[in-house]
């Protein structure tokens, strides 16, 4: 069999394939990630590549213009090797390595905390690991315990503490460590399992170095936040693509690639680099030793958790729809493969089933959704959407595949909510003069979720496009139609830090359209199965990586939320993170998570007979039946 | 630096040193073990080689005959490497490989079920490890928990279990392996640190394969017993010398050692290689597979155990004598380097002090010393001889170094209690005629502890030696003057199974006669720091590798023993492996082995003024004080 060697800039990665590779495949095996929402079937064209040397073999497309093919540029998913072959991946193309944010973060711990019942405050101050200083007597023929029963002893007098152990590495080092430390050490308890174990004995004060991060591990985008468990305070956010990304857009191709030679090996990896990756910037930045980084708390959707603990996600989608493990154990993060001090902890946030996860039971958490006495909803959008209904007596909830567009991916300009993403726009009606504003002030770099919703919006008022979509504006130097479709341009490259004109196609909108269906309709579903109508619902809390940007008559204007007082919801940002927070911060937070996600019913969308027909009536702007939403146009 | 080539026969096993390195060393460095009281230090004798070939330089030593000379033997501690070089180990040389025998733990299981507390009785059945069959109910969508859930709802459904947990390793199999497996599976269940752990997961039903082994680690000899822990039968017992007795007879010279370069880590892998070498012999005899061996319990003194683990054993010989642990959590075996099945448990006796071990604990755990009323006493001579004095009011305990001559170690003929070692012996006091029995009733091989304490007595009485242990039979063909002083032939080796003559000579005497003053003063010390006379013990439990076969009346004629009333004497063999298999098989067990542990006071010998007087006075047969032996020669 023939053998080629593929070299990737820039990132100067080389392996050897056989003949009729794709170089997306060769890409994968290497660990060079490049953007694939579709897990290369070629329908997608996010994998574009420059071929800068070799022969390769192309399947015809229409996703590569005459331009494009000029330039060398091919679909990686699409395009086979034949030569040892050098190829170029395009920034447009390469999964985004970094791009922390503090700003979006802080303001959205500022929302939280207008809400009366900000979860982070009715939780007692409790770490899943805490550091604690001990000077410890020197033993003397009349006080003659073992070293390990002295710290014992230590602890229970400086702690009250009840059952305790330890592992065999702290032991084997420890008659040496309290004698050259002169007695005094530092131990870092955890809390692992019901018992109370020491992770790790330093010598000397290290008490005011404790650190903890969390993480929500969206099925596109990935958050970290990095926590002071001393102080509570929340030291940087972090949010980028899930590496996995470059394995298809949802859970079901990741589950499905899963099950390829190597697939879940390679799925794992992904997860664990991007979780590392920013454990490290946000661990370099604030000039903190990963040594004093003592636990990790993951919340995500249930795949999302699998594949990071490498459990296998196969019965997930087979019926009866099966997941491995909803309660996790605490476990080491070094056997996740995430890198922190070599003895810290990894705790999960239960799950509730296969398509409800530990990223509900966090929503739930945070929002305190479980404590409100009147009928409540918890709106999550993000690829998976995620609705919780209920209150103090009950909590059902039920999930939605939205893709990933409110989140900036597998749209044309689409990007992140960070520094430069379009994230508020007003269209002129006379002249279509379209005027946004964006992250961070700075000139637009894309278009990020809560920027399409109001983009949308203006489309519709301004009659730049109708009801169903299309774009019915013509003759105007914004509108045009390419290769891809009709296609708007919010802003010319000229005004943009882009290299291309940044522009919203039918397909986006058909995109976003299909994604805020699923979004409502699972809600209305929802709401109706549990006999109520959308109208009993006293209290909407919105979440999602939005930043604090999300405009709520916006979303109700394309008909995403549904129309209902205003004054009912409240946007409470990136929820599943804070639910998260809570846990590495509390104790009571995790029983309190344990307790949501055993109260939890799920509720399988599609085993209701009404849900397809809600979905289609969906397909409209704000919706096929205008009565639902009444004060449109006001 | 020059580096040469040795070649040990007969295990042919080859190393690389530098020039001037002794042949101990070269032969410890690749794994050759012989035998070396002294851990090289040119006075025990007992390392004798044979060099094929090479050149080799010697120091001048009494221990070589003139005879030995000439074959080229020479003392592996006391002789330099300096050409490549070839070396056989002869068998007496030679550490013992294995020499397994069942009959003599049959017996001491029988002794034991004479003990009317015998506490294998009283304690519940309940095993470190326990396996259970379950049939799962196959999941629907209207049952559908996750795959662990379903499988610790099972658990506790059939077994009402608190607590449960268990690896990630168990969790990332679970999906295929219950399906594969067509819901039906066995867990064994370990008792873990006070929490119930998910151990194993296999497919079927494999419930009625669950094996345990329990350990006692001696200084000189290594004792172990295969258990069914569905059944309580022990399948299979094997005693051996412990591999690490070439790095020295006692503890304060392997914790000297275990400080040298690599030498924790030889230690370490001697004692391993000894227990897995045991392992293999039990199981394959009982046609066992490892993956079946699903715990294991080890006693021993704490510096065994702190080898056996790894832990730094220096401390234990420094003032105030402190150890690294006493009490252990229950580990993996395989973090031991213990092979049984890959997650199978470990755990060790607790301990009191650097001196008093599990060994102790465990022996008064299954004298049941701990529940008599009376004042009663427990003496388990050994290398280190452990002496507990109490009753169910109080526990004391001290340890005396009384070397390894009771095992038959150190001394010129010694052998372990096995087959063809001579246990029983007459001597015609007018004729000196020698008879003789033997284990297994077979030839004679050489002399076990016993054999030795037999001999002594009836050397005594037939006037062959006095009351200082001096040879004073003169002109008898059994009495001769060797290279190494005065020796007394018990048999000849045309009689024997043996290539020399069975003999024994005035340093074994001493040897034998400084270990049973080391017993004997401790004991005495020990009841006269209480407040109390000997006469006020109302029973004495003998313990120790000696079978069944030891005669009480000649111990006390030797003075190893005190002047009692003959019934107050109980035999009763290895106490210290039957506390270890009474924790294999029963939770109770432990828990009473850990409130011994705490109960019993330490009490160190050499601080007491009294103990050099005692021991000196002690340094006769039977005693200085004729006194206290006032029924000696009726």
């Amino acid at each position: 069999m023939n053998k080629y060697k593929v070299t990737f800039y820039p990132d100067n990665k080389t392996v050897e394939v056989a003949k009729d590779t794709t170089i997306l495949s060769a890409a994968l095996a290497c660990g060079v990630y490049i953007k694939s929402d579709c897990a290369g079937d070629g329908v997608c064209g996010r994998c574009k590549v420059i071929v800068k040397k070799g022969e390769v073999l192309t399947q015809p497309t229409g996703l590569i213009s005459v331009d494009e093919k000029k330039k060398h540029i091919y679909l990686a998913c699409a395009t086979t090797i034949h030569s040892d072959v050098e190829v170029e991946v395009p920034p447009e193309s390469r999964m985004e390595l970094h791009s922390g944010f503090k700003g979006i973060y802080a303001e959205s711990e500022e929302i939280e905390s207008k809400n009366p019942l900000s979860s982070d405050k009715i939780f007692k101050h409790s770490p899943l690991s805490t550091k604690l200083y001990l000077q410890l007597p020197v033993p003397s023929l009349n006080d003659n315990i073992s070293d390990l029963d002295r710290l014992f002893r230590a602890i229970r007098k400086a702690q009250g503490l009840p059952v305790m152990q330890t592992g065999l590495s702290n032991i084997r080092q420890l008659g040496e460590l309290l004698r050259d430390s002169d007695w005094k050490v530092t131990v870092t308890l955890g809390k692992r399992n019901d018992t109370v174990e020491i992770v790790l004995v330093e010598p000397g004060d290290t008490s005011n170095k404790n650190f903890g991060i969390c993480f929500d591990i969206g099925t596109t985008t990935i958050s970290g936040q990095l926590v002071d468990l001393n102080s509570k305070k929340i030291l940087g956010t972090k949010a980028t693509y899930n590496k996995q990304a470059s394995f298809g857009s949802d859970v079901i191709t990741r589950i499905i690639y899963a099950h390829q030679d190597e697939g879940m090996e390679r799925l794992h990896s992904a997860v664990t680099q991007t979780l590392n990756q920013m454990i490290n910037e946000l661990t370099v930045e604030n000039n903190i030793n990963l040594n004093d980084v003592t636990c990790i708390v993951c919340t995500g959707n249930t795949t999302m958790i699998h594949l990071l603990l490498k459990l296998d996600p196969a019965y997930i989608r087979r019926e009866p729809y099966i997941p491995t493990a909803n309660f996790l154990p605490v476990l080491r993060a070094s056997e996740a493969g995430i890198i922190i001090n070599p003895r810290g902890l990894l705790s999960c946030v239960p799950g509730v089933s296969s398509y409800v996860g530990g990223d509900t039971t966090s929503g739930v958490l945070s929002s305190c959704l479980y404590k409100e006495k009147n009928l409540s909803i918890l709106i999550d959008i993000g690829t998976n959407g995620e609705i919780a209904l209920g209150n103090e007596d009950f909590l059902v909830a039920c999930a939605a595949s939205a893709g990933p567009a409110f989140e900036g991916s597998g749209v044309r300009s689409g990007m992140r909510a960070s520094s430069g993403a379009i994230q508020k726009v007003k269209i002129d009606p006379k002249n279509f003069q379209v005027s946004c504003s964006t992250i961070a002030d700075t000139k637009p770099r894309g278009i990020c979720g809560s920027g399409y919703i109001d983009l949308i919006a203006a489309m519709l008022d301004a009659g730049v496009i109708d009801r169903s979509g299309k774009i019915k504006l013509e003759n105007h130097k914004r509108v045009r139609i390419s290769e891809t479709g009709k296609e708007f341009v919010v802003v010319f490259k000229e005004e943009a830090d882009a290299a291309e004109d940044i522009i919203i196609n039918e397909a986006d909108i058909e995109n976003l359209k299909r994604a805020k269906a699923a979004i409502y309709s699972a809600t209305a579903i929802l709401v109706k199965h549990m006999n109520f109508e959308l109208q009993d619902v006293k209290k909407i809390f919105i979440a999602g990586g939005f930043g604090t940007s999300l405009d709520i008559d916006s979303a109700i204007k394309i008909g995403l939320l549904p129309e209902l007082d205003r004054k009912k919801f409240v946007f409470i940002g990136n929820s599943a993170l804070s639910g998260a927070r809570q846990m590495l911060l509390s104790a009571q937070a995790t029983k309190a998570a344990e307790e949501i996600a055993r109260k939890i019913t799920y509720f399988e969308l599609s085993v209701d007979p009404g849900y397809m027909d809600e979905y289609m009536a969906a397909l409209f702007f704000p919706h096929t039946d205008l009565n639902r939403f009444k004060r449109q146009g006001r």
